[in-house]
C-alpha cells in the first residue's frame, strides 16, 4: 500500500480509487482557449488536469484556469524554478518537475514554496530527461530512470518535502514496465503511470494499454495518464477504458460480444455497437452479452446481467443467466433494450 | 521454456517467434468467399488462420481453403467429433476443440485421427464453455478454466496425444491474466493467448492489449489471437502492434512522437502521421522521433535513429543521437525523409 497524497480535493495513493489525468495542449497563455479546454476535459471525466507553465504569459492563463476549474490543476514546470514558484502562488494544486533540468538551488526555493502552500509535487523523470550523472552510469535504462527519480526524491526530502508522487516514463513499453516494477520495490510514495511519447493513433493506445495495464494488474500505480498525440479528451477516454477493463471502474454498461465467425448468422457487430451507443452515458454497473450463436452464447449468458444469442431467424434473450424469451430477430434487440431499461428504472 | 509444437510449416512454443493468429468470419461453406478471406489475411500478415467447421458444407469450404492457403490452417470444432475427423482428413494443420462440449468417446475417435495424420490439437476452454464438473466446483473462475483445460489435456494424453496447445480465455481481462498465470505454472505445453468476446471497437483493443501484453511481458504465451467484433484483418493489425510494442517484432519503422502540450508550436501530430504512412511498408528496424520542443526532443533524439524537434520557425534534425541540421519548418520534414531514405537505400 502506497502513501496517500492529497491533491486539491482528490487523493492519490493508499486505498483511493485510481485517478485518470490528462494535460491541456492549447497555448497556456491563451486564457479563453485554456479555460474552455479545461472545462471540456472535466466533462470528459478527467480527475486531475495538468497545464504547462512554460513562460510568464502562461502563468496568467494558469491562474485563471485554476480559478475556474472544479478538478485539481497541476502545473508542469521545466528548467525554471521561478515559474514553478509563480505557478504555486497562482494556486497550483500540485506541481510536476523534472529532475534532469533544474538546479539544486532552484529546487530548494521551490521546496520552500511547496511547504508554505502545503501542496504536493511529482518528480517526473522520462527517458528524455534522465539526470546526467545517471545517464552516464546506466545509459538510458530502466535503472537510470529509477535512480534518477530517487535521487531527486532524496533532494526534495532533504528540503523537508514528503508529499511526493513519482513517475518514470519511457517511450519503450517494456522499459516503462520494468522501471516501475523496480521503483515500486524501493519507495512507498504513490506512482503516476504512463508510457511517454507513445506516438499517435492505435499504436499509442496499445502501448499505453499494455504498459499501464500490466502495472495496474500487479497492483502498481495510483494515478494514470495515457499520452496520445491527439485531443486530450481521447486520453481520458482511453484511460477510463483501461480502468474498466481491469475492473477498477465498474459504473458503466459493459457490452461484451463474440468475435463472430463462420457460424454467425446474426448482426453481432451492429447490435453491440447500437447497444454501446444507447447505454454509453448510463453510469450503472451492468453487463450485456451479444453473441452470434449458442456455442458460447448461453455459457457467456451465465455471467452477463442480460444477453442476446442471435440465431438465423430467432434470438434467445437471457437475464441473470436464465433464458427469458425467444424472439424474432427483427424484434429481439428492442425486446432486450426494454428489458434493460425496466431494470434501470 | 515451453514445448515446441509444429503446425504445418510454423512452430508454436520453445524459442519460436510469437505467432499472430486470426479466424475467418465468412460462411465456411461459401468456398469463394472463404478462399478470398484467407488470402486477405495472409497478405495482412496472419501466421496461422483458423476456420470454423460447423457443418458438412463447411467441410468442403475448409478443404478448398487448406489447398489454396500458404499458411497453416486450423479447424475450429465444437460438439461434433465426426466434423473434427472430417476436417483432419480434409488437411487441417491443427484442430481446436473445446473440452466442455464433446463426449469422451468422441474425443477418443478424434485422437486416433490426430495420431494417424500426426497433427496437433488446441484445447481451447473459454469462460462460456467450462466443463460442467468444474463449473459446479469452481464457478466461472480462473481456476475453473485451468482445471477444465488440464482435465481435457489429461484425457488427450490418455489417448496418446502430446502435441497440444492450450488456451483459457475469459471475457474478463483480469480473470484471463490470472488463469494463464496459473496455467503456465502447471504445464509446459505452449499457450495460445487471447481475451475472448472482447467486444467491439476500442474497448476490445484495450482489453486484448492489456491481457495479452501483461502475459507476454511475463514470458507467458507462444501464439496470440486478438478477438474483435470486426474484420479479422484488424485482429492481425492489432496483434502485430502488440508484439511491436513489446519488442517482439522489430522489423518496422517506429514513429514515436510527444503528446504535444502548451509548449508545442510545431505540427507534431500531422508530421508523425505522414511519416508513419510513408514508411508503413518498410520492414526495417528503425526509430524516428517527432518532438514538439527541445524539452524532451533532444533527449529522446538520443535513442532514436532519426528525429525532428520542431520549433516555432526552425526544426532541429538529428541522426544517431547527434544534431545534424537546423532547417526552416517548411523544409524540415522533407529533409528528414531524404535522410531516412538514404540510410534505407
Amino acid at each position: 500500500m502506497s502513501k496517500k497524497i492529497k491533491v486539491g480535493n482528490v487523493y492519490i495513493g493508499g486505498e483511493a480509487p485510481i485517478t485518470v489525468q490528462t494535460m491541456t495542449n492549447v497555448l497556456s497563455a491563451d486564457v479563453n482557449k485554456l479555460i474552455n479546454q479545461v472545462r471540456e476535459l472535466e466533462i470528459a471525466g478527467a480527475d486531475i488536469i495538468r497545464i504547462t507553465v512554460n513562460d510568464l504569459p502562461a502563468v496568467e492563463g494558469f491562474k485563471q484556469a485554476v480559478k475556474k476549474a472544479s478538478v485539481p490543476i497541476v502545473a508542469d514546470i521545466h528548467f525554471d524554478s521561478n515559474l514553478a514558484i509563480k505557478a504555486i502562488e497562482a494556486g497550483a494544486d500540485k506541481i510536476r518537475i523534472n529532475p534532469g533540468n533544474m538546479t539544486d538551488l532552484g529546487v530548494k526555493k521551490v521546496c520552500d514554496a511547496l511547504k508554505y502552500y502545503n501542496i504536493p509535487v511529482r518528480v517526473g523523470v522520462n527517458s528524455g530527461s534522465i539526470a546526467k550523472k545517471y545517464y552516464e552510469k546506466y545509459k538510458n535504462s530502466d535503472l537510470a530512470l529509477v535512480e534518477s527519480a530517487l535521487d531527486h526524491v532524496r533532494l526534495l526530502e532533504k528540503n523537508g518535502i514528503d508529499n511526493i508522487v513519482i513517475s518514470v516514463k519511457s517511450s519503450d513499453t517494456v522499459k516503462t514496465i520494468n522501471a516501475y516494477r523496480l521503483l515500486a520495490k524501493r519507495t512507498d510514495y504513490p506512482l503516476h503511470l504512463g508510457v511517454t511519447e507513445a506516438g499517435g493513433g492505435e499504436q499509442a493506445i496499445i502501448k499505453s494499454s499494455i504498459g499501464i495495464g500490466a502495472l495496474l494488474t500487479d497492483g502498481i500505480g495510483s494515478t494514470i495518464r495515457v499520452s496520445l498525440s491527439d485531443n486530450p479528451i481521447r486520453e481520458i477516454e482511453v484511460g477510463k477504458e483501461i480502468l474498466r477493463a481491469l475492473g477498477k471502474d465498474n459504473n458503466f454498461v459493459d457490452i461484451i460480444s463474440c468475435p463472430t465467425c463462420g457460424r454467425t448468422e446474426f448482426d453481432v457487430i451492429g447490435c453491440a455497437e447500437r447497444l454501446r451507443e444507447k447505454f454509453k452515458n448510463t453510469k450503472v454497473p451492468l453487463k450485456i452479452a451479444v453473441m452470434g450463436c449458442v456455442v458460447n452464447g448461453l455459457g457467456e449468458g451465465k455471467e452477463a446481467d442480460f444477453g442476446i444469442a442471435g440465431g438465423k431467424e430467432k434470438s434467445v434473450i437471457f437475464a441473470n443467466g436464465e433464458k427469458v424469451a425467444t424472439v424474432e430477430n427483427d424484434k429481439a434487440e428492442n425486446y432486450l433494450v426494454d428489458l434493460v431499461r425496466r431494470k434501470l428504472d
